[in-house]
């Protein structure tokens, strides 16, 4: 496999300023998988859901070509799910609510073809079920985390753990101050690097995002996008393209460690304009070429200047 | 003259958590001119002060080679002075006081050396101030403005009229929002270039700028800065490395402008190192070419990659 992703698959009921969904397909590994496909051909899902998982959502995956051989259906339990009302200032949302229902007793069996995936990617769970996972896996090129305020508060010392066995940690900025108690940036990127993760991508949203690497930095604005409808699962899928370019690419070198950060911009740029995985849906790879052709555009710093005065 | 900046001359009162300054040096003419020097070398000031205003203040300036001839001291009245307190997010301030004096019947009058200047800088004034400046000149080749939310709401037919009269705003993101109505600032741009001016920086503080000119948009993140000690002047310093950098290169093509918003940022990056105008006045060129190739190193977009794993 060139990508395994651990994390949830969820039925998300959401309302924006701008429509609502209920129960639609959602979760971290699955806007990972979905995103990581455009990107390279392998990839492999692990979660589980429960007796009440919709056949319609599983032949969705299918159909775009992720391995579902580690989907663990629980016919006795309930899926996963997720609640969240956002803000007219999309930054802001409530949870309205959240049920863990198989999450609760979720310990991921990765089963063994995908114990030598090349790239693992651990979407938001449990530190200790993170740490699960890697203890299954022979030596895999490259391990991604992602992770929230949650557990930074209530399992400090597991994700402490977690982090010094990983190679790269994607958190957003909130995160990233909360995790190190540094509201500046660089400093708490320092923090972080010092708690494992050699690679740290910090996400600020539609303000884009740092890449720190090595002795290197390298800043991406955010896609400017007009209409955003759904910001949902925006985070996961920047793992993902940042995860499938890495494969595709078979580079962890800093050159392809920048550009993945814009293949994952592009593509989470995508997720926002429609509800839930519906515009990962539609997407095809030129769409996803052409905006990063864009991203270009929008940051190239001109080398020389004409006098036309 | 290459440059004409028309704004305040101030006496700034300034507590941030890492210290605080009495009656320094401030204003916005006076951070425009001092960033601007550093570019370009015929560079004046219009601007009104009191009889408190320190003679060590105008040697400052005589010596940072700007042209006083347009400083204009009222002896018997009394200098503007501000006075400011950041909180720990340094993005949040409370005005302590603002004592407006000399500036309640400052009406500048261009000395007519001046009034050929081909970039004129019109720094937040009352908008019929500005518009009082425009009729004095004789067609400049570039007329740059700034203003705040305070002319937006208070006399936003006036701003109208100015806005109508200017080829460049520059402006921070709130002001764009409340300028137009609309949260979403790719559609809040579109918006004020409609109200006349052609190009369009809107300043996002730490996390960067975009310029909007014809129908390109350039996307420039801010210098990541480990420590920021007073974030007073930071914009004003922006529009003089920008209007400085275009007076030097004899240029306002895309590419200009864009390079303009990187000497603008990087000028401004300098500018908040220091209290005041401190950093501004020990600032040389070498260091600002240093910080522009920073500034190429952390946003260039690799073109290709080479396979390693």
């Amino acid at each position: 496999m060139d990508i395994l992703a651990v994390g949830t698959v969820a039925l998300d009921s959401i309302e924006t300023p701008f429509g609502s969904v209920e129960r639609a397909l959602g979760g971290s590994a699955m806007y990972i998988t979905l995103a990581a496909r455009h990107l390279t051909r392998k990839v492999c899902l692990v979660a589980a859901v429960g007796g009440d998982f919709p056949d319609a959502y599983v032949k969705i995956l299918e159909s775009a070509g992720i391995d579902l051989s580690g989907l663990e259906i629980h016919e006795e339990d309930r899926t996963f799910a997720w609640s969240g009302r956002y803000h007219k200032d999309l930054n802001e949302r409530d949870t309205l609510f959240t049920d863990l229902n198989v999450l609760e007793t979720f310990k991921p069996e990765i089963p063994s073809s995908q114990r030598t995936s090349r790239i693992v990617c651990l979407g938001n769970l449990d530190p200790s079920i993170q740490i699960g996972v890697l203890d299954q896996m022979e030596s895999p090129d490259f391990v991604i985390l992602d992770t929230m305020n949650y557990w930074i508060n209530k399992t400090p010392e597991m994700l402490r753990v977690v982090l010094g066995r990983i190679d790269c940690l994607t958190v957003n900025d909130s995160e990233a101050r909360e995790l190190t108690g540094e509201s500046n940036l660089v400093r708490a990127a320092q923090k972080i690097r010092d708690m494992g993760p050699d690679v740290l991508v910090i996400k600020k949203g539609e303000h884009g995002a740092f890449l720190f690497a090595g002795e290197s930095v390298f800043i991406l604005p955010a896609f400017p996008l007009e209409h955003i409808l759904d910001p949902t699962g925006a985070g996961d899928a920047f793992m993902g393209g940042f995860a499938g370019f890495l494969a595709q690419n078979r580079s962890i070198s800093l050159d392809a460690l920048k550009k993945a950060v814009v293949y994952g911009s592009a593509v989470a740029s995508f997720t926002v304009e429609k509800f839930g995985p519906d515009r990962l849906l539609s997407l095809d790879s030129n769409e996803i070429e052409n905006r990063v052709q864009m991203f270009h555009d929008l940051t190239s710093i001109p080398q020389s200047v004409v006098q036309d005065l």
